[in-house]
């Protein structure tokens, strides 16, 4: 284990992400009620996952901390979006998340998905910004912009929901619902990781080790996920727990136990650990992070 | 009036957007009920007015069909995306659209949800892949997707559709009705021609001049659009006709009058050739798509 500070880390990417989110919504004269509805449900104290791992991958590779930071930022739009429309009556019908209520309920269905919409749409608009971006730049701009765009569509992210829900009151078996969980959360873990390494001016080696890296602790995160649905504290993850038994949803644990189940989100971040070997210590934060990811209690 | 003939020119970039829109969903070996749906909404024969626009903008200023064939497909699955969209029971509550159920009667909700996001979401992966793109060409795609995302978002096409849903049942004043045309029809519309006119390396002057250019023939459309629901043959449009008026909602010719409405649109259309003087017959198809924008029964 190293002697980095974890949770300093992560408070400090957190306001510089909140700080950069805000400042971007608020780029607007205008107040609108679609408007109110982005921030209320883009600011509402996420864990910022995947837009600190698009900047420490980044700080792995090199850095180039503005041109990060707006991919940081999309990233974190387009997960909020896919909460927002999750969340809403035709699909997980939720009323709670992040301990607030939804969009949906806050403010109605037509908004919430019109928020949605935007959010998307927001992160492909800053991401393709070009106000003094130089070519080279620009170029990995459109890299990195593409690889967040397919690992959130009908190939990626949008697919692993569409399986989700037809998956509901059905019993998967282990590698269905291990393709699930790529598509539904990992793909954008992925894409986080590796807009991070493309904007951090990385090489084709680095992207493909850093790639594994993701593909490792997005499997484990999402586990993990399903162990805290089991055993978390309600309080503490801002929303419900053993919701996904009471919907017939398959699971790691359901599926093998949770004995097993954590062992192998254990096994799968010492492989990402493996992975980072290839790193000097600009790689700690995500070494840290890894740990977390199954360490977490929310 | 110029020789030009329209009905060909349209039929044939329309046979050309088809198959190159067909290609794009059918370059993926798994068939999936999310691609179904998407090929549902986005086959299903709309004019495919906005990539047309977009493909005579390049061609006026110079033009790079390949480049300008991606973008126009980028254009018109958002397009088909905001119907998909707005035709959801929380929005419109549509049953029909272009003679054929909605994408969530056809399917489910959820699905249409969700093909919606896909189609967005698969319009800036498409617009964003760098296969044989040079970087040069990147900053040009990077500049149109950034056009075709702002005039997308929320303080384009999404917030049109904010205020549309707000106004129903209460009469706006002809001020507002504009502005909200201009965002919720017009953005897009003016977005295509900018997308074509990059893409094709005009200058900033052509730029500015087929904006104005597209400005002037989006209301002009929208226009249309609203006397075509007093006016139109159901059967001809693919959709009801009487619906505004049911709806309560505000249009051109329930505030200012059919007469009015009509010399207004016509006088639009004349804006928007006096713009193209400055062309020479390369934008002999943007001239006779402006005289088709207002006198189309469909």
């Amino acid at each position: 284990m190293n002697k980095f500070h974890l949770n300093s880390y992560l408070s400090s990417k957190r306001k510089l992400i909140n700080n950069a989110l805000g400042a971007i919504i608020e780029n607007n004269s205008k107040d609108t009620k679609i408007k109110s509805a982005m921030e209320y449900s883009l600011m509402s104290g996420g864990k910022r996952l995947r837009p600190i791992l698009c900047i420490a991958a980044a700080e792995t590779v090199g850095s180039h901390l503005e041109d990060t930071m707006v991919a940081a930022c999309a990233i974190e739009m387009i997960h909020t979006y896919s909460l927002i429309h999750d969340d809403l009556p035709a699909m997980d019908n939720d009323n709670l998340r992040r301990g607030r209520p939804t969009c949906h309920i806050k403010f109605d269905e037509a908004t919430a998905i019109l928020a949605g919409d935007a959010l998307l749409t927001l992160a492909f608009e800053i991401l393709s910004s070009v106000e003094s971006v130089d070519k080279d730049h620009g170029f990995n701009r459109l890299r990195a912009l593409h690889a967040i765009a397919m690992a959130s569509g009908y190939k990626g992210m949008i697919e692993g929901q569409m399986q989700d829900i037809s998956a509901e009151g059905n019993v998967l078996g282990i590698e269905d619902l291990k393709k699930m969980h790529r598509l539904k959360t990992g793909a954008l873990i992925e894409a986080s990781v590796i807009a991070g390494t493309i904007l951090g001016n990385g090489n084709r080696d680095q992207i493909e080790k850093l790639n594994n890296y993701a593909r490792n602790i997005g499997l484990a995160f999402q586990i993990t996920d399903d162990i805290l649905n089991v055993e978390g504290d309600p309080d503490i993850m801002g929303k419900d727990a053993g919701t996904d038994q009471a919907r017939g949803k398959s699971t790691y644990p359901s599926i093998i136990g949770m004995k097993n189940s954590k062992e192998i989100a254990k096994k799968l971040v010492n492989d990402a650990l493996k992975v980072l070997d290839y790193f000097d210590n600009k790689a700690d934060p995500l070494r840290a992070i890894a740990h977390y990811i199954v360490n977490r209690n929310k």
